[in-house]
Parts: C-alpha cells; sequence; structure tokens
C-alpha cells in the first residue's frame, strides 16, 4: 500500500470489500491461460455436436474420443495414474463422479439397507450433503473413517492430497468387503510430488483443479472394473443423458496443450503449467507463512519435501488450501475472520473443530494479496 | 432403390442394418444448422471460463447472464411461455432440471414419507427411473395419474405437447395440495401449434428439442416462486456444483441466431428453424401416414388442427415421435420391428400395452427413409 493519500483511501476502502475464500475457485490459473492459451482456443460450428451420442460403442457412449485420448495421454505425460486397462467414465465435474460411483457401488447391495460412506476426518465439506441429500436408500454418510466401527459394508473416500489439510492419504478403514473412492483431484504436480502412478480401482480426476477450468464442470474417472465403469455410466445416462460434448472438446484441447507444453513437442517454448503453478504455489506459501508466523495468532501443517518424478526434483507439498488452526483464545475462526471480510470455511464442515478454517490458495492475484495484507494486520 | 445388381445389393445389405430410433436423438436438425449455422460458430479462448461462477448476485448464480438474456428473448419472439417474474434456473439438460424440481417439491415437506410423483399413461419412459433410481426418501414413481385415488400429497408430470404420444395435456389430478411439473420440452412451432404463451408455476423447456443441440446438454426451467428456484438452484449447486459454461455460452449464441432469424434482424433472410422444422415434420409425417395406411397393420393416433400464433395460420400437431399401435395380430410391437432391424421402444415403457411403441420422427433423411421402406415391404 502507498503511502500517499490515495494509498490510504486505497486502503481503507479495500477493507471493507468482502474476500471470498470458501471455495477453491481455481481463478488463479488465468493468466497463465492469458499468457499461453492460444492454442486452447477452440472453435465450435452450428452443426457440430447436435447428437447426444459421441462414441455408441464404447461403454462410455457419451465420451469425446479424442478427450478420452488426451487423458490418458496426460497421466502417461506427468505419471500421476496408470491408464492401462482402465475404463474412462467422464462426468460432469468430479463431484457427478462421486455420485456415480456411490451409485456403482452401493446398487447391487444385496443388503436392503443404505451403505455406509465414510472418509477420515478433517474430510472434504461436500461429501456429507452429496451423499445425504436425497435420503437415498443405497448409502448414507456414516462420519469419520478413523472411528468407524460398524460391522458392516462401507464405502470409505480418500481424497490424496487431502481436501482440506494437502496431506497423502490412505484407506484407514481397510477391513474386508470394504470398498474406496480415491478422489485424487489434486494429484497433479503444482500442488505436491508425484512420487508414483496411482493403480487404485476406482480414481476420480477434474479438470478444475489441473487445469484451473472449472467452469467446463468437466472431470473423468478411471475405472478398473467393467462393471463398476458400466453403472457409473448408468448413473450419468440417467441424471444427465451424458455430459456437455462442448466443454468435452474444450478440455480435449486444453488437456492436449499440457501435455504438448510438458514434452516441449508444441510450437515455441511454453512453460508447462504444472511448473507455472508449482512455483506461484511455492511463492504464495512462503508468503502466507512469513504472515502466520509474524502474526502468531494461527499455525499451519508442515510437510515433508519429497522426491518428483515429473519435476525430477525434490518438492515442497504445496495444497490448493490452506487449513488454518488457532492457537490461541480464537474459538471460532471463521466469525472472527468474517470480522475482518475474509470468508473462509470452517473446520466443522470438515468434521473437526470451528478453531479450525479452509481458505483458498487458489485466488487472483489481487484477492491473495489482500488475504496477506488483512492477515498481517490483525 | 435402384433396379439393377448394384442397387439390389445395396437393398439387401440395407436391410441388415439395424436403425435405432429409440431415443429422439435430434439429428434431423443437422442440415438445417450447415446450412444456416454460420452465426453460431463459437469461439473460446483458453483463458475464458474458468470460475465456478457465471452471476453470483444472481439466485442462480451458475446462470450466464447473455443465455439468460436470449432465454427471455426467444420465448418472447416464438410465444411460447411468459418469463415475467419469473426464475430461470439452468440445467445439464432438462432431464437434471427434472431432478431438481423433484427435490424442491418434495424436500420441506413435513411428510417423512415420500411424495407420490405421477404421470398420466402414456408417461414419458424416463420419469420412473429418474424418480426411483437413487430410492431417494423425498419422492416415489405412483405410477398412472388417471388412476392415482390416494389421499397424500403428489407431485403431477404434465408433459405436453405429451412424449410419447404428442397429445397436448393438462393436470388430470387436480386436488387441493397438489404440486404441478409442466415439461414443455416439445412446445415449440415445430411439432405443435403455439396456442398461448404457457404461464405455469414450474416449467421445463430443453435445447435439445428446440434447436437440435442435444450433446450441449443444456435446459432451462421457469420457476415463479423464489424458494423453489432457490432449492432447484441447491440442487444443481449440490449435484454438478453449476453447468457448463461452454455450453450455455454456446446456447445463449444458438437461441439469438434464432430470435433473429424469427425475427429477420440478422444479415440475411435466414429462413427460421420452426418453419423449416415444420415442413420438415410435416413432410414426414405425410409420407408416414401414407406408409402406416399402405400397410394396414398399425395405426397411429390422429390430431386436430390448430391456430398457431406464432406461425400465424392453422398448423398440424407433428410430433416429435410417432406412436404406433398395432391394429391386428402383433402382441408386442417392439419385438415384431426388432425382427426387422428397426429398434423402437415399447408402449409397456410407458406404462401402457405393447401394442403401442414410439419411433423417433427425429432422426437424419437416410434413416428416416430406411424406415418408411422397411415398414412399407412388411
Amino acid at each position: 500500500v502507498t503511502k500517499d493519500q490515495d494509498g490510504v483511501k486505497k486502503n481503507l476502502s479495500s477493507d471493507r470489500v468482502i474476500i471470498n475464500l470458501d471455495h477453491g475457485d481455481p481463478m488463479m490459473f488465468e493468466e497463465y491461460w492469458k499468457r499461453n492459451g492460444d492454442k486452447c482456443t477452440i472453435t465450435i460450428s452450428g452443426s457440430q455436436s447436435l447428437s447426444y451420442f459421441s462414441d455408441p460403442k464404447n461403454l462410455c457412449w457419451f465420451l469425446e474420443p479424442e478427450f478420452g485420448e488426451e487423458i490418458k495421454r496426460l497421466h502417461n505425460v506427468v505419471g500421476n495414474a496408470i491408464t492401462e486397462d482402465r475404463y474412462i467414465v467422464v462426468g460432469t465435474g468430479s463431484t457427478q463422479l462421486f455420485q456415480a460411483a456411490l451409485y456403482a457401488l452401493s446398487s447391487p447391495g444385496a443388503s436392503s439397507e443404505p451403505i455406509n460412506v465414510v472418509s477420515a476426518v478433517p474430510y472434504f465439506s461436500c461429501y456429507p450433503a452429496i451423499t445425504d441429500f436425497l435420503k437415498s436408500g443405497l448409502h448414507k454418510w456414516a462420519g469419520d473413517a478413523w472411528t468407524y466401527d460398524k460391522e458392516e459394508p462401507y464405502i470409505e473416500v480418500v481424497t490424496s492430497p487431502n481436501n482440506p489439510d494437502g496431506n497423502v492419504r490412505e484407506p484407514v478403514v481397510k477391513r474386508n468387503g470394504g470398498m474406496v473412492i480415491h478422489d485424487l483431484a489434486y494429484y497433479w504436480p503444482q500442488y505436491t510430488p508425484i512420487t508414483s502412478a496411482a493403480d487404485h480401482d476406482l480414481m476420480l480426476f477434474t479438470v478444475s483443479k489441473c487445469t484451473g477450468h472449472a467452469g467446463a464442470r468437466i472431470g473423468w474417472a478411471l475405472v478398473k472394473d467393467k462393471d463398476v465403469a458400466a453403472k457409473m455410466k448408468d448413473f450419468i445416462t440417467i441424471s444427465t443423458i451424458g455430459v456437455s460434448k462442448d466443454s468435452q472438446l474444450r478440455a480435449a484441447k486444453i488437456l492436449r496443450a499440457v501435455s504438448e507444453s510438458c514434452q516441449n513437442t508444441g510450437l515455441g517454448n511454453v512453460k508447462n503449467i504444472f511448473s507455472y503453478g508449482r512455483s506461484r504455489m511455492n511463492e504464495r506459501w512462503e508468503r502466507l507463512r512469513a504472515v502466520i508466523k509474524q502474526n502468531g495468532l494461527f499455525s499451519l501443517p508442515e510437510y515433508s519435501n519429497q522426491f518428483c518424478n515429473f519435476l525430477g526434483e525434490c518438492a515442497e507439498i504445496s495444497p490448493a488450501f490452506a487449513w488454518l488452526e488457532s492457537k490461541g483464545k480464537i474459538e471460532d475462526t471463521e466469525s472472527f475472520l468474517k470480522g475482518h471480510n475474509i470468508i473462509t470455511r470452517s473446520g466443522k464442515a470438515f468434521g473437526v473443530s470451528n478453531k479450525y478454517v479452509r481458505i483458498s490458495m487458489l485466488d487472483r492475484e489481487e484477492t491473495f494479496n489482500l488475504l496477506l495484507e488483512r492477515l498481517s494486520t490483525l
């Protein structure tokens, strides 16, 4: 903030601007695409994509073939997931695919009781509502996986790196007959070191967190079992008769550009989005940690570095969210920060104490700067 | 079919081609858009539409404002629905909006029992599965509205013109406390005369049947009550965190071109899609009726003409589906036609006898020609 009168005015006025870091809106990536997005521009004519069908002979008949190809290519380039012998199911974001997975894993059950859905605290705040909002007889939210002790069938959701706290995770219940959904939305090199190619039965990914194109509402699942993939396809057929072709075609073009920039096979030498994202995230985390250390009110998780196969060097964990805990007198961190016009999401929503809040690290630069400015003057 | 040897071969071979008229895939409109779609070409840059949000201050925060504007404009131009004092909720096709409406109308219920969902036979075959596939505790399928006699809360789905039989419909239960969803997917001038602007509490529309762009997966609801609209918005927020922006932007451009062609305000004098569709549908129905009359095995519904306010003249009902009934010995019309490589949907799926089948009238010209060819040689 400049020290002259105009600067002071600007500062006072900006204090009153509400900054909303409740959602993980990935606007940080906009600058990258403004500079490097030329190859991603897509033109769709009026006569394209009329049909419901994309690939009638494919199990997932509404998957655009070129999008399927680019998904496989990108995973191979990044090395974060095995795609061989997997079915790809496209969804309206990974949110829809999570529901499709619940449907697929719970619908054949001999049991007439809804199956228990658990995830270890702190768990992603949307899972309980998504599981229960229709009062489904197929599945019900059963809370924290750490304390789950029912002798009943269950589905465990493993989010790795975890939303909200960024930690690398594995299943914790580990019982016979347990089924696992691996939500790998954040398993990309800008957020976490890629230590191996994930090789689970059911893995969820989304364009939103990979490239930042959340408005496209495109996600995908890699599924080992054919029957599970077919039931997920059934869910999406019944609930939305497929997935926007326009956004799939756009996502295909974007993923292709990302793969090419990683391989330097495209025109020019564009820095790939993962390297860009990695340096931006490192820088933001460094600045945030400095402010948090200086004001002394909160603590942040500490992560240990690991070798990232994609970057070819040791890398930090730089999560898409800051998981802030108040150290002292503040009992309700969300309310406290709201009083300073910073909207965050309370730990309560993630199954833990409201001493915690989740803060998005992915917003535009000016918003992130405002956040640091306000945190530094608390 | 030509009479030379090649022609005969071609005919024999084309008999073995399976023609699938089970779905209402609107490929008939492709030819129109190839000729007249120049103004609908859309270009989306790599840096566009990253955010989840389209219009944060709108109740439906994921509705692209220009799409909302074009929806209102088109309804005004066509005169098929009132948009004043309505909330617009966009959905991933009207299928998602139907579920959002069920959620909105059933979730506040004081009753702990699921609310009954009914529709008059023959009803749209997908309603039962959509209502029941998650075994929701909010709503359950209760079958035919004509015979509904429970003294309990209910939701009646009124599809007008009706899918499968093309008839104009009104609610049939008409009891205190009953709630109605009006599915007006086919209330456009290519299918039916526009006799008045629909003015119901909750109306569903879809781009798929209006312009033929089914692959975009875009529908919209016009909703009178703010709380109902807000709950529908909640449903779509939880289930897919909004709706593809790319497809909304494309749909906006397509609807604008349609409005302009109706008003002749655009460049050139393009025949509007409704006049085009009307003449194509009339022609197809005339040809189909001639073949059906000639072979004598089946009957088709008869419709009376009405004055269409949009066309400014008397117009026939020319539904998107033919609702065929066998007159004589054929008990299972779907199986019978399947034996001739014609895939249709059995009357059973619509709650009536399997003497009936539904056949799409919207496929490509060559498919429709094959259909007539085969029906004429039964």
